[in-house]
C-alpha cells in the first residue's frame, strides 16, 4: 500500500516540477483568462459540486462531526459563487512575477536586476474547508507556480469534484495541466512522503489548526511558512483617547471573536484602568464576553469577573473571552506583548506621538497598531485582494501572504563582456 | 556531560534572544561606533590572536590536516587587518534597520507601512576559518541582530580569541554584551541541541561543505538558509561574439576555480563549436584545465581529451576542471542547466537580444548572466560591501546575502480610530 502511495506522490511531484518550468513562461493575459474559464466552470457545474459535497457530509455526519465543522465543509450555491469571485478577483491583481524589486549599475558596467519570479512547486496542505482548493489554485497558477493539494479526508469527494472541474477548464487554457495536482490518497503516509520531496517542491504551506502546522514543520525537509496562532493585544494608554479605545477594543474582540485577529489579551494603563475598565467591562458583558482580569482589574470593576490565571496570558480563545492586565507603563505593556504574543498583531491606543513611535518600534509583531483595530490585519483589507494566509514566521513572508509572497526573485545581470579581474 | 551542555546552550540563546530586544533598538551611530571600536581592538591584539591560533596549527598538524586546512585556518597579521577592514566597511554600509519598503494607505485612511527590522537570533555554524567569527558578529550587529556563533574545533583557540576581543570592546559601546555569543563547547551534542532551540533562535546559517549544510538542513527545528554547491554554467550560443566568448569563459574557469561562482560545465551551440572549441581548449590546458567533453566536443577537439560522463554534469569541481557539452538550441542548454545546475549563477553569451532575454527568464538560477563572467556573484562586486554567504535557496534569501537579508519586515499601520464595520 505504502509503496503505491509512494509511487502515486512521486509521479505528482515529478509532473509538478516538470509543469512548473513552462507555467512560470505563462503570459499575464493568459494565466488571467484561465482564471476566468475556471471562475465560469465553477458557476457552471453547480449541482455537480454539490452532489458530491452532499456525500461528504453524509460521512460527516455518521461520524459525529460537530455542527461547526459540517459547517465548514458545506458547499451551496452562495459559497460557489463566493469561489467563483476569488478567481476573478485574483485576475484583476497585477501579475508579481517579472517586476523589478531593484535596479541598480555597478562601476564597471554590470547592470543588475532583482527580478521576481515564481517559487517554482507550492504544496498546501489544508484541513476541512473545500474552497481552499480553488482559492490555492488560484492564487498560486496568478504567480506563476505548480501547486500541490492535500486537503482533508472529511472534504475528499468535495475537493476531487472542485479539482476536476478546474482542471477540465483549463483543458481550454495555455496552461500545462500538470501545473495543478490534487493528491486523492487519505491515508496520512502520503502527507509525510510528501513532505520529505524538497527535491520537487519548493515551499509547503500548511493551513489550519496548530496541531497540523506542527505536525508539519517538523517532519517536513522543504521549508515551511507557518501560520500558527493570533495571540493579538492592545495596550490602551494614559494617553489614550478613551472613547477611542473603547470603540476599538469593543471592535477589536466582539465583531468577529473567532478569526485570528481578533484580541485576546487588553493590557491598560494603570492612571487609565480606573476611568476605563468599568464601562467597557460593562458593555463587553452585555455582549456576551467573558472577562478574565488581574487582580486589579477585579478590584477596580465592581461586578464579579474571573480571575485571570498564567494560562490565560499566552492563550488564543477563539471566542468571546477576553483577559485583562494592568500595567504599570508602556515597557510593561510591550514586555507583556513580546513575552506571551504570538507575533500576529497588536496595538496601542494613545494620542502622544512619541509614545506610539516607541510601541510600533519595539513590539516584535506581524502588524503593529496604533489607534486601529487589530481586525485589519487581512490580506483583503490590505489591499493585498486574496491571501494564503497571515504568516506569524519571520522569514520569507510575514503577516498576510498574498501574491508578491508567492514569489521569489533572481538577479539578472546584463553586461558586455565584463570578466572578474 | 550532555546536561551540562544543555544548560549551556539553554542560557546561551536565552541571554541572546534577551539582547536581540535591546540590540534591535540601537541607533546606527552606535553600532557604527561599536563596529570601529571592535576593528582597532582587533588590531591592537595582533600578538594574542596569533599566539592563540598558533594553538590550533599546532593541534592541526598533529592531527594531519592538510596544508590547505591549515592555511584557512592560519592568522596573521594580514588576515587581522582584513578582519578589522570587514568590520570598517560594514559601520560604512547603510543601516537596514528601519527602511521602508513600500507605503500605501488604504481607502479608510489606515496608512501602512511595510518597515524593515531586525530578525532577532541569528545562529552561524561554521567550518575551520576564523574570519567569520569577526566577520558575522560585524554583520548580525550593524542589521540589529543578536548571533549566537559556532564555529569548528579545529579553530576553538582561535575563535575563543576573537571572541573575547570583540566583546571587551563592546564593553565601552551602547551595545548590549549578551548580543554575542559563542558555543565553546566542542562536542557534536551542543550543535544538535541548538538546532532544536526554535523558541529562541529565528535563523540558522550554517556556511562550509555540503556535509555540514545536509546536516544542519535535516536536524534543524529552526529555519535554515542553505548556500550549497555552485555548479554553473556557461553557453555560448550561435549568437556570440566569439572573442568576447572566450574571454568570459577563461575567466569563469581559470581566475579562481576553487570558489562556488566558478563555472563547471561549459555548453556550446553546436553551430559556434567547430570555430570556438579548438582555440579555447587548448588555451585552456595550457592553463592547466582538465577538459571533459561529450563525444561531439572530443570529435571537434584534435587534442585528446578526456570523456565527460554522466556524473560530471551535477559535478562541482572546485578545481581547474571542465565539462564540456555541445546543444543542438538554446533550449537543450536551460534544459541541461535547470536539471544539473545548483541555481547559483549561469550565464549566457550571445548578440541576439531575444534570445538573451529568454534565457534571462526561462533559467532558474539565483544569478543569471548575459556577457558577463558568471565569478560576479558576490557580495563585494554587487556592491552590497559584505556577505553572509551565497544562497542557493529561493526562500527569504537568493543569491550573495548581506545586510538587507538579515533583516524581516513587519506592517505598521497608523490609525484614527478606525475599527472593522
Amino acid at each position: 500500500m505504502s509503496a503505491k502511495i509512494e509511487k502515486d506522490i512521486l509521479k505528482i511531484v515529478k509532473d509538478a516540477r516538470k509543469a512548473s518550468r513552462d507555467i512560470a513562461g505563462v503570459s499575464t493575459r493568459d494565466k488571467n483568462d484561465a482564471l476566468k474559464k475556471m471562475a465560469k466552470a465553477l458557476l457552471a457545474n453547480k449541482a455537480y459540486l454539490v452532489k458530491e459535497n452532499k456525500k461528504d457530509l453524509a460521512v460527516g455526519e455518521k461520524a459525529g462531526l460537530s455542527k461547526a465543522l459540517l459547517d465548514r465543509l458545506l458547499i451551496n450555491d452562495k459559497r460557489i459563487k463566493g469561489m467563483a469571485d476569488c478567481l476573478k478577483d485574483t485576475a484583476r491583481l497585477p501579475d508579481p512575477v517579472g517586476g523589478v524589486i531593484k535596479a541598480f549599475e555597478r562601476p564597471n558596467g554590470l547592470k543588475i536586476e532583482k527580478t521576481r519570479t515564481p517559487i517554482g512547486v507550492i504544496g498546501i496542505i489544508y484541513e476541512s474547508r473545500p474552497n481552499v482548493t480553488s482559492d490555492c489554485i488560484g492564487l498560486c497558477l496568478k504567480s506563476g507556480n505548480a501547486v500541490i493539494l492535500k486537503g482533508g479526508k472529511e472534504a475528499i469527494h468535495s475537493n476531487k469534484a472542485i479539482f476536476k472541474v478546474l482542471k477540465n477548464a483549463l483543458k481550454e487554457t495555455d496552461i500545462p495541466l500538470g501545473a495543478i495536482q490534487l493528491i486523492t490518497s487519505t491515508d496520512r503516509a502520503a502527507v509525510n512522503i510528501l513532505l520529505k520531496q524538497n527535491a520537487y517542491v519548493d515551499l509547503i504551506v500548511p493551513r489550519g489548526g496548530e496541531g497540523l502546522i506542527h505536525f508539519v514543520a517538523e517532519h517536513s525537509s522543504i521549508p515551511v511558512i507557518k501560520h500558527y496562532k493570533g495571540v493579538c493585544h492592545t495596550y490602551v494608554s494614559e494617553h489614550a483617547d478613551l472613547n477611542m479605545a473603547h470603540r476599538i477594543c469593543f471592535n477589536a474582540k466582539v465583531q468577529r471573536p473567532g478569526v485570528c485577529n481578533a484580541m485576546e489579551t487588553m493590557l491598560v494603563h494603570r492612571e487609565t484602568a480606573i476611568r476605563f475598565l468599568p464601562v467597557l467591562i460593562y458593555k463587553l458583558k452585555q455582549a456576551g464576553v467573558e472577562v478574565r482580569g488581574c487582580p486589579l482589574t477585579r478590584k477596580i470593576v465592581k461586578t464579579k469577573i474571573k480571575a485571570a490565571t498564567k494560562k490565560d496570558w499566552p492563550e488564543e480563545y477563539l471566542d468571546l473571552i477576553l483577559a485583562v492586565k494592568v500595567v504599570d507603563s508602556l515597557q510593561e505593556a510591550i514586555e507583556h506583548i513580546n513575552t506571551y504574543g504570538s507575533g500576529h498583531s497588536d496595538a496601542i491606543v494613545t494620542d502622544d506621538k512619541k509614545e506610539a513611535e516607541e510601541f510600533l518600534k519595539a513590539v516584535d509583531t506581524s502588524c503593529v497598531y496604533v489607534n486601529a483595530s487589530t481586525r485589519f490585519t487581512d490580506g483583503y483589507e490590505f489591499g493585498f485582494g486574496a491571501e494564503v494566509g497571515i504568516s506569524t514566521d519571520k522569514l520569507h513572508a510575514r503577516g498576510p501572504m498574498a501574491l508578491e509572497d508567492l514569489t521569489t526573485y533572481k538577479y539578472v545581470v546584463r553586461g558586455r563582456g565584463q570578466i572578474r579581474e
